[in-house]
């Protein structure tokens, strides 16, 4: 029995009563048939502290658990599957796509797993790529490599051409690998296939970087993001090491959460100072960056610096300007705090010498660590069981340690960032040592 | 308020209002101390399925949320933390320590931390082992190094002098890094320490690499051995795929759960049959593990074997022995499968070349990676808050994604096990591609 | 102008003078044409020490350089190569294979290059294993992959069916990737060709991960095998520490030629013994193993000794058998030695904890590091240039920091080893701080 | 007996007659005394083909070879050893140093190995760096850490002052470790020291990671660098495949010579292009960068580029600048190329998407490798075997696959370089499949 939020919480083609194949009945041949199904109304309970239960005046909310359904929407040997890969590049991606593609051969025997190439363009005519078509052989050894086989791109497409290319490929459902915006897209096509009152579903595989979604506990890749920039600080601290009043800077990839800085420099113990987009440290003055640092150079002679992509932005003008994803271009505060570091021991006289490192295109494109890869394992099997019954409109979660679907709109809300009054944060503190800066005042 | 269920699950020094140190009073220097500690009602829910809920008659059961407390039992400065390591190493054990010495330095300023050596043999005065007093200096590196720079053993000794000794070197809590059986001397050491009356505490933080352990999601290292374990595998595909007829044995620990073989075979796509404890498997007839093998070398002309070292125990006679620690010595099913190998290849005429692979040693002795040195250092801070606090009788445990208090007695009931009919089993057997073996037959 | 040494020194088909293609002639398409040609006459001293030259009443020896040739002896677009791959795996196979492909498709434009599988069994028609047709695409990516796509075997073949399967081939030169057993092989394939008046050129190049080749300044695989050891022995380090009175026991590659056991140990220094066929050290009494290993432990509580597979055979028994290469089969040392270990310290009464690790699958099963990948791309090209060229009879050698044409004879007459009364030696000596052992007196 | 050629190229402190410490017979405690010491007169021939030897009329030419002398110039117990590192980081500067001061103290047992902060820069008064005195416990892990504990510095000092301190401290001999540069400066210390008749020696290990000097076959840090470097192209690809018509370009060190980024191109096979600074190319027209690069667009869809960091310099205005070494600093080429492939694939309306990768700091500051370790632990030795002998104004080198005693006069005349008109250019040609470009003309 359902209540009123859920019903809100769950989406699908049709009913489920309606299903055309019911794998307990049919005599399935895949030994999955002995029957761990999972049901719909196995829900995972979202907030579970005893706060939470107490204060949902309306009941406690679930979300659908991820899984095998015993009653799939679509006739396997007739369904086409689609998968299509948007935005950055991640480790992960290719295991993402191998599982998809392993899944719905050996698993549910599906008439053909589709690529679309090179992101969204790869629906529009007019880009002229041709759409790949996936047998296990071909993807057997893809995950060994970085990127993504299938190519991405970054920024929209008109609705109603990517639907009229659904349409035409004969597409049961489209796998959309991808972040936020990508999911703001795969809301609207679904509400375009909805209008067209069309038996095709939209399943999501959350894919940043960052890890700032919500609802995804780690997204994939992250773990080995993580592992590979610790690497760089390690580099960064050796050139500290090696010059008289030595800094390293390592500007990592976060651009409105600081995850990877934070838990690199967990990491990795040589970090003194992590910057966030989270936290609106002063740069001068007592208690600010400068200050700390100075103190730090002046007790031990060289010093390691992590600063997320998007921190200190309340200290550099707007650009104005954004990506083709609608992403905001950035101030270059690395930029700023490499010419105030300068400026503040030149009037110090402190002989510094400093060395910045951009490590993110290598962060981002080395293959999947073995944790990353399992998870993606996981993540591209529950999308093709969430297709394969039907379901629709919504992402491949991890919420309280396990899988569900989380319905877009929820997802697409807002991000999630780092609470710096949190524990983990004071976690980050004691890793590196640093105070909680001064706050900087306008 | 807490129901009579929570009361059991909850065990601290004495009750908190009695605590000696208030931190949020007395002007701890600490950054913390601006406020974000955990109350003790911040329970987290252990059953979040919606069937969980409902079937809970007695009410939901809550473990307290693991975290820094307001209130101290302990007055830092006069107060002195001892750590033991107890049984085989894995990775990030130093990382434990070292979290723990400097969190109980940096954060309490603790009167001293202390290191007993070669685990519980280390309380012995007749062992003459000394005792090791840690500071951060001391310990800033040894994270990269693999195994216990304390030394471990195995074993139990007499509880009396265990506390004797405690009582001698004026410990406030002992942090047990350890599995079930030390987790089963440590209930031991704080039932004497009641019975005596002491102001002690036993906190422990789990330690196996098998990844056995209930309400403890991952144990720490299990994710750096099953890396390391991948290697192993790689490297018994290429043995196979180089010889005609090529067979890779490669033996993973785990000797009542094959955790570590079955997340290694998902982390690497070159498995193609994988043998734990949990699956009471045919060796012999239609559906055995020779007649699958047998099929998969006339196809594919090689094959990769992962077995966990208690797998197949139901097809050998016991031993009857067992290890300093209690375990029981296993019997040799690898040398069984091995030698049935041969046999029935050579009935068939097939000319086979079988390599064992057994990289246990390695697996366990390197350093954490990334991920696992992340989480033994919340683990090794957590313990001391936990300490601090006046908690006892407990272990960090990490349940449904937050990190807990579980009592010691819910720990050692019984080991966590993979359940061969959920679905987790079934992404195994859909990465390897074998079937659900012939059940054996006795 | 030759001496009478050289003469004996290099083998051809027939003179360069009747070539069928000479390059600066024919206008060859490939931009090698510009003519960076090496000369027969480019001769490399062999002798280089002041005392070497002093010494050579008949003259200096000097061996061709290899390298491209401007006159060809076949004509490249009738011409088919052979690649045969034979004995044990060790790293860098995959990217030998795939250098003579590529060099002899896009450099020469070869008519095939075709791949013999399973080592010298793929001659024989009564083994059935098909001929493989090597082309660009197929081999591009297998460097990374460790061992052999061909697949090996180990052991003689007919001559005879050999150099018919050559004929019925239609092969113009072949290339052998083996050890020494190989060479003799192919020098006796070499003997029947020349026998039979055939045009069939036999080109060799070196492969054993022991590194105990003459006139191979270091196999390849070596390094990246050297680099692999180090992480076992790094293992046992830490398996040492861990335990009181711990011993870590790593075994090593090494039949006869200790290399890789002194070359890790220098590479990592945490080695306190390392044991290796050149020395006949005794194991008990003053000086011996043993005594050195007592005070060892008593010093410093813990130690890790690395024994080549080849050591201590002086101690142990002749097996009297030999593996189908027809290598004896070593007695068992370190079962040996880890029994006299255990008997020792039990009338000591010193508690010990040994560990043994034997890494050998997987240290010859990864892939190339760099360095060895550079190294087969060279020794790939060169054995291409050397057949194309007509040369037979001949391994790809590397003296005096150069690439060399070396006559078979002169390879297989005896086996590289350490010189213990050298300062290579001596440095490994330096780097693990054991003495020079009491020698054993049978 | 010595020929006039080989008088010019040996100096040492005094005649070898008049060493002070005769090891063979005062009963030297070292293992080492039971005597492979090596003699003056085991001169390595330089010139090793046949017609390097036919050309010298005025004979052979012999460096000596290095190793450990039976006659010290130095009385062990009483002699000081300075060390000090200049100049850029590279991988194994800390094993250079861990291998001098475990010689000098276990092998000679010196009064003290002496460590020089910062460069040059330690030996002066006014920069107020302390000396460091090493012994074995705090060097015992240093090769675990890249760059060099010493710290470093760039640029000369007053030769008078660096040998006023000297004197001062009282240093038998001075191990210089550096490039070409520091050479330059060792040579003025050395003829300083000569006029003033001082018995202190200088001895030099040649470091630079462009592989750029003569009679060093190989650098250390090259090999760990030219793997590391990999790893970034590795990325490229990845950025490359992952984008429409994507282009990674990868700037690697090599500000004269060319050596990391030819042998990078040949240890990974997705290099399409590399350029070095030996090669005068021209980017424009036919045949030229830009044009094979759009071809190679066309038929594949991605490619990488490799540019050696001194690449291109015939196509921009040099800065007239020169960093403190009194290096030239070089005009921006990597920012030419991006621009001018931007401007010409813009007019050739091919929508590109280009990513460069600069991984200079992370490449030269990991730690050494396992065949750098090895090799720098000789490198350390040799220099301290040198030093005691009383050997000066020498590098150690090696040549022809020998360890030598190179004068520093010979060292310091120019740069070692690509041939690109040999075999091993060629090479690398064949390996990117890149044509020999058309030539620039101003």
């Amino acid at each position: 029995m359902r209540n009123t939020e859920d019903a809100v919480l769950n989406m699908a083609l049709t009913p489920a009563d309606t299903a055309v194949t019911d794998l307990g009945q049919t005599g399935c041949t895949s030994p999955k048939c002995s029957g761990a199904f999972v049901a719909d109304e196995d829900g995972v309970l979202v907030g579970i502290s005893r706060a939470s239960l107490a204060r949902q005046d309306a009941g406690p909310v679930f979300f659908e658990e991820a899984g095998p359904r015993q009653q799939l929407f679509f006739a396997p040997h007739k369904t086409k599957i689609a998968i299509v890969t948007c935005g950055g590049i991640c480790p992960g991606i290719n295991d993402v796509i191998r599982s998809i593609v392993m899944e719905a051969h050996h698993h549910y025997g599906v008439a053909a797993t589709l690529g679309i190439r090179y992101g969204l363009r790869g629906f529009i005519p007019a880009c002229r790529h041709d759409v790949v078509e996936f047998v296990p052989q071909n993807v057997a050894e893809i995950h060994e490599f970085g990127g993504t086989i299938l190519g991405s791109s970054r920024g929209p497409q008109p609705v109603d051409d990517i639907v009229d290319a659904m349409e035409r490929l004969g597409i049961g459902f489209c796998i959309f690998i991808g972040g936020v915006g990508t999911m703001r897209a795969a809301s609207a096509i679904q509400a375009e296939i909805a209008g067209r009152e069309l038996p095709i579903g939209v399943v999501c595989i959350p894919k940043t970087i960052d890890n700032d979604i919500h609802f995804v506990s780690r997204t994939f890749g992250f773990s080995t993001a993580v592992e590979q920039a610790t690497e760089a600080i390690a580099c960064a601290h050796v050139e500290a090491v090696g010059a008289p009043y030595g800094i390293g800077l390592v500007k990592l990839m976060g651009r409105q959460s600081g995850f990877i800085a934070a838990e690199a420099s967990m990491g990795l113990k040589h970090v003194n100072m992590v910057l966030v987009p989270e936290e609106p440290f002063a740069l001068a003055g007592p208690g600010g960056v400068l200050d700390v640092l100075d103190k730090r150079l002046r007790q031990r002679g060289h010093a390691v610096i992590v600063a997320a992509e998007g921190a200190g932005q309340h200290l550099v003008a707007a650009t104005g300007r954004a990506d083709p994803s609608g992403n905001p271009i950035l101030g270059d505060f690395c930029g700023l705090l490499t010419s105030e570091i300068k400026k503040h021991f030149k009037e110090m006289s402190l002989p510094i010498t400093q060395k910045s490192i951009d490590p993110s295109y290598i962060i981002r494109s080395v293959p999947a660590n073995t944790a990353d890869a399992v998870y993606c394992g996981f993540l591209g099997r529950l999308a093709v069981h969430a297709g394969m019954a039907g379901k629709t409109g919504l992402m491949i979660g991890s919420v309280n340690d396990r899988y569900v679907h989380v319905p877009l709109p929820l997802v697409t809300r807002e991000r999630k960032h780092i609470d710096i009054a949190s524990d983990y944060w004071q976690a980050v503190l004691d890793s590196t040592g640093q105070p909680r800066f001064a706050v900087y005042q306008a």
